[in-house]
């Protein structure tokens, strides 16, 4: 039997203001972060590529089964962007509720993306929902 | 001279439909399309990643200077989720285009979110257009 993979997904995408600038410039805890907050949320770790940008950045992702947790920072300013994208059985928002917490982020501006909706004519299309919260 | 790195980035966000089963469950020509894409989009590709998983599909990244290009496959629905994430000079929907042409997509539904964008109180924010396409 063939399994069925299911095409719905959830994206978070988030811009993170105020993060602690020793974390988010060091791609070593990131990673930490990063394959700790995917096992938080029984996602699969796949492979994963962190490296440091000038003047202080990090960027990288871990690519987990059908999905991916991406993040690009900016210490100088306290920001990074940061992508949680998961289907199936996984927990996004517990991804990035610990990665937020973490990266001692103080604002989030949040889209969450429904993806892989299919509609009537056989095409996909997604939805968004857009708040914001302080920590 | 500390160089200033811009914030500012183009986050595309599309669910391709109708794609060329073929091309999108073998995950050598996605990369080598993603490689070109980001050579056509002048990206540096920093790391790349790809994997087949159950039954067909295929998931992988790029991942270019303080950016990222991602895709998650369903062949059996003809259906591609890619995201083509860029800072600084580069052509997103150059990118975009060109990967959407490759894999053969009949529709897309596109969201262009454009990120880390400053607010006067310093916390980031971004904001997202939304549009169809046919091919």
């Amino acid at each position: 039997m063939v399994p069925v993979v299911e095409t719905e997904g959830i994206h978070i995408i988030v811009e993170a203001s105020g993060c602690d600038a020793d974390v988010i410039s060091d791609p070593k805890k990131i990673e930490r972060i990063f394959k700790d907050a995917a096992r938080h949320a029984k996602m699969t770790v796949k492979a994963s590529y962190f490296f440091k940008f000038m003047p202080a950045g990090v960027s990288g992702a871990v690519i987990v089964a059908e999905s991916h947790i991406s993040i690009h920072t900016w210490p100088e300013f306290g920001y990074a962007a940061l992508d949680v994208y998961t289907c199936g059985d996984s927990d996004p928002e517990k991804a990035v509720d610990y990665i937020l917490e973490k990266i001692g982020a103080k604002h989030a501006h949040v889209s969450e993306v429904k993806r892989g909706i299919r509609e009537e004519e056989g095409t996909y299309t997604h939805t968004i929902l857009t708040w914001e919260e302080e920590f």
